[in-house]
Order: C-alpha cells, then sequence, then structure tokens
C-alpha cells in the first residue's frame, strides 16, 4: 500500500492546550504516512514581529504551549513504539524571546529577573545563511525543531501541555532537528500524536523559559514500531549534523559546583551571565537570553558527594566580529 | 625572562588526598612557567595491568583520588585568576574502571548495582588510532583529561579531594583537553596548584562512579591574570577538537522525566542501560560502564515545571562492524 501524504492546517478547532486520551482525532493516518503541519508558536501566536517588551503586559499565558492534533494512527496499540521522523522544518520569518514576569515565569533564574523582556528576531534576512543575529557581533546558528511533540498518556483527564511527560510532550530537546527521530511508547490505541512549539534556535535547558519562539511549517513521517520495550520514556537519534554547525570553535564554560544538582544548574548560569556581561558587554537579561537559546547544560560529574558540578557552556563560534577574539 | 619547565614526579611525600592551604609547596614557579608532571591514577595506582573483579576486596578507598602538589605561583594573590593551560596528556599503557561496591560506590545508581566489577581497558594497542576497545564491536574515542584540578580553598582545614570546589579539584570536567584551559580563581596567596586522577575518556556525569582511570604524564602552563572578577567558580575554554572526534554519527539517547533533576538523571541512566541491552546486548554491568565512560548527561529542558527532562546521550560512532548498524 502506498503511503499518504496528510496536510493539517492549524485553527482553533484542531488545538489543544491538555494531553486527554478522550480527544476526538483531527485526521487518522496509516503507518508510515507523512503528515505536514502549519503549527502555531508556544505563545499561541500573541506575538508578532513588531511587538515589544511592552506587549508582555497582554500576554495570556493560559494560552501557552498549544498542541495541533491529535492524529491517530492505525495498528498503533498500547506497547508499541510510535517513530517520529522529522523530515523539515520551516521557521517563520520572525521569532521572539522572553523574559516574562511574575507567576508566568518559567526561567530557572525566574526570582532574580523580574523586569518583562521581548527580543524579536529576524528569522529571514540570514536564513540562507544558517543564522539570526541577536546583536551585532553576535550570530545564532538556526536548529529548528519543536519543542512539542507528544502522544495521549495512559491516565484519564486533562494534562497541562507545558510539562514533559514520558509521552513525550514539551521536551524541548533541541536534538530532534530535521534528519533526526523520535520514539514514544504508546499508551493508548491510535496513539493520538499532537505537536506544535517551534523552536528556530535552543540551548540544552532554555533557561530563560523561552528559545527562539517561532511558527514553523513541519513535515514528519510516523510509523508503529514492534517489540522494543526498552522504549519507556522518550527516546531520540541524530543525524551527525550537530557537529558541523556548533563547534567548530570550541566552547567557553562555566560550572557551577553545589550539593544540589538544581542550586549547581543555577550557579553555573549565574556564571555565564557574568561573562556575557564582564567579557562581552552584555546586560544581564541579554545574558540570561543568550544562555537560554544558545548556551548547553551540561551535568558534568554527578558522584563525587557531596557535590555536583554542572556546566552552563557557549559555542564560541556565535561570536563575530569585534565582539569574537 | 625567560618561562622554566619544572617536572614533578609523583612520590609519596609530593601527594596529598585533601585540600589545606597550611600544606608545603613541594615547588614554586613563576607565572607563565610550564610544569611537567608524572600523576598517579584516581585510585593510588591500587590497581595493575593485570587487576580483576576479586582485586576490588582488597581496594582501599581512603587512598582515592591523590592529588600532586602543591605548586606555588609566585604573584598569585587572592582575587586573581590561575590559568591552567593543557600542553600535553599522555595515559599509561592501562586503564580501569570499575563498579565499587557497598560504601565505596560512588555511582549515581549506587542503590541498584551491588556486584563489583573491575574493567581493565588496553590503551596501547590502537592509541595511534585514538580509541580503545571497550568490547567487540565498540570503541571508545580517547581524550585524555585530569579529573582532579584545583587549587588551595580559602576556608582552613583540611578538605577532601573526593568533591569539587569552587576553587576545582574533583571537578571531572572531560572537556579540559590537550588544547584547553581552566580559570580558577585564587584564594590564597601563591594559589596552591595540584593535580591528578587521569582519565584516558569519560561521558559527563562520570555515572557508575569511575572513568577510564589512568595513570598519566602530564603537561601544562600555570599563568596568573588580574581583573577577572567574573571568574568565581571553575571557568573552561576548549578548543575545537572535539566536534571532530565524537559527533560524526550523531547520537542516540534517552530523556529522563521527572520532578527532580536527580530522578530524572537517573532515569535516564537506567533507560540507556536498557536501551544498549535490548539493542547492542549488553549485560546492565557493561551498559553502566559505557554510559560512564562515552555517554553524556544533559539537562534538555529545566523550566517546565513541573517536569524536568534530563538526557542520557551515547554517540553512534563509538559502535563499529556488526553492533552497528
Amino acid at each position: 500500500m502506498a503511503h499518504q501524504t496528510h496536510h493539517i492546517t492549524h485553527s482553533h478547532s484542531n488545538t489543544h492546550l491538555r494531553w486527554d486520551k478522550t480527544l476526538a482525532p483531527v485526521l487518522t493516518v496509516s503507518s508510515g504516512d507523512e503528515i505536514t503541519l502549519d503549527l502555531p508558536d508556544g505563545g499561541g501566536n500573541q506575538f508578532d514581529a513588531h511587538s515589544t517588551s511592552e506587549s508582555i503586559s497582554t500576554f495570556d499565558v493560559s494560552k501557552a504551549d498549544p498542541a495541533v492534533g491529535p492524529v491517530f494512527v492505525k495498528d498503533a496499540q498500547p506497547g508499541d513504539v510510535l517513530k517520529v521522523e522529522f523530515l523539515s522544518l520551516q521557521p517563520a520569518a520572525y521569532g521572539w524571546t522572553a523574559i516574562l514576569p511574575g507567576s508566568m515565569n518559567f526561567g530557572l533564574l525566574s526570582d532574580e529577573f523580574h523586569e518583562q523582556r521581548l527580543k524579536i528576531w529576524d528569522l529571514e534576512t540570514h536564513a540562507k545563511d544558517g543564522y539570526a543575529v541577536f546583536k551585532e557581533g553576535i550570530h545564532i546558528p538556526i536548529r529548528p525543531f519543536l519543542g512539542v511533540v507528544g502522544i495521549a498518556r495512559e491516565e484519564a483527564g486533562e494534562w497541562s501541555t507545558i510539562p514533559p511527560y514520558d509521552t513525550g510532550g514539551n521536551i524541548d530537546c533541541k536534538y530532534i532537528v530535521e534528519g533526526s527521530c523520535l520514539y514514544l511508547s504508546v499508551k493508548v490505541e491510535g496513539a493520538l500524536f499532537s505537536c506544535g512549539d517551534g523552536h528556530a534556535a535552543q540551548g540544552d535547558g532554555e533557561v530563560c523559559g523561552t528559545a527562539i519562539e517561532t511558527q514553523m511549517k513541519a513535515k514528519m513521517r510516523l510509523s508503529v514500531e514492534k517489540n522494543k520495550p526498552w522504549v519507556k520514556s522518550p527516546h531520540y537519534e541524530t543525524s551527525g549534523v550537530k557537529a558541523k554547525v556548533w563547534d567548530s570553535k570550541g566552547e567557553y564554560a562555566v560550572l557551577g559546583i553545589d550539593a544540589d544538582l538544581r542550586e549547581a544548574s543555577r550557579k553555573a548560569i549565574r556564571g555565564m551571565i557574568e561573562w556575557l556581561s564582564g567579557e562581552k558587554g552584555l546586560t544581564r537579561e541579554e545574558g540570561y537570553m543568550l544562555a537560554s537559546v544558545a548556551g548547553d547544560m551540561k551535568i558534568v560529574e554527578a558522584v563525587d558527594m557531596p557535590h555536583y558540578a554542572v556546566a552552563c557552556s557557549m559555542p564560541l563560534n556565535i561570536f563575530v566580529g569585534s565582539i569574537g577574539k
């Protein structure tokens, strides 16, 4: 049987803010079929290319992380694995990064950043060269992926799309770019696949709470695999593309050392922000955003108790011209 | 003034197991001088190339993580930064990886692994090709670095060399290979630099508690830098070498999802061990060791509460021949 391609255009009726296994499918596909989607951004398209920091005042956080779907995949049974291959991911012409205030503040240093900030990114001008400009001298490689990729949970009821689960969802995993694939453990008949929350770039941790958020045109292939009982939480496999883009000039990093893993992470980010301020002249808010869209959180050492060591690292190829070396 | 090169041969009298600012220097150098050292391994050379899992029964963990030094660096004052440039790191002909039992068990899954295991690595046969054989079909790229690199703490008293501190020490940071450098915030006059704990290879996290432990010949340059107040914890800068070695075939990873960052990490490792067992036919102990020497712990998502997502990833270029794809 030939595989088909199906298209979903984002609309109110096929978008949801809760994982719920009783949601009616908006599309039914066979294993091996491809789907193309027009996806809203992680803020539900509340900002546009002309929004400013003041626009955050009218931002409704209850509309965050909308997922388009669910798609019913024929033959997918509980215990199977749904393989999601990312064939194409195309960001919109603009994106945004925010430091949200008060109770909307998702950031790992939310208790230390109180002023709202919105940065609009031009994702069009340098798209063919593969980067977007953060500010003069700082170019961020574009590596689009979807923050939210998941399937229905086994548990009854409505589950927010904001946290990730063993069934995926808002995993914010920057490695599942074009050419990569994600494996999810199916819990309900048909899997009930949904996705959204396009990111043009993000560092490991997404530490300020937002990436380069963008609407996205996505194409992926959904396939059912049997007999992989070891897939219980999300697994992913990347292509070899990552290295070429990121690491050509090495990295600079700050270690956070603490008896608590989360506090070690917070110290590493704080240290990175201070380095970006001291060496590169960024404001604290710029440093926090840059750590979020391009810095990586790595657990360097997790066994030499009582102290963990976590690195916040920055690829040095983002610094160009006078701000580089 | 011409810079000098000094040599330290490891001996009982220049090795210590505690950071202590009152230790007498074994060597005094000027800023910019180079030092070469013969360093014992992280177990204090208690295993040799013929040791077996049974040899662990006589292992004395109180001798773990010996540091050679301290070296007094002239002109280094509290508030300065000590720059440590790694010029050459040469492992011995063999190395070892252990799962230690009972109270000696450093691993992140120590409560789940109770049988002692020792693996001896041949670091000589394939050294010129840049790898060591874990078992047939699994080759580990050799990337030597020192687990312990540090300076005296400001606090009085004796501080174990096992945990890392803001002054460095057992940071187990795999990125500070040849060509990289480490920056440490000086707390006492002369800095009082020491190092040890050679690792031929390690993944982020060192999750089973040990890397490929090996004696090491090291050459480094120690320099004092002024006016870098943002260096409070260890900072490092890598060369661009990493990417070429590791990422050419991409990676496979398992996400651990949990409301606790440490538990998310433990879930990711557990999942990786299950994948290595299911897809690659490894025993649980082999999987745990392989995760420790070649797998990386990454904080993929730290802001979508109440759940963190941590990845344990494995570079796919370690799998060759029939065990590869």
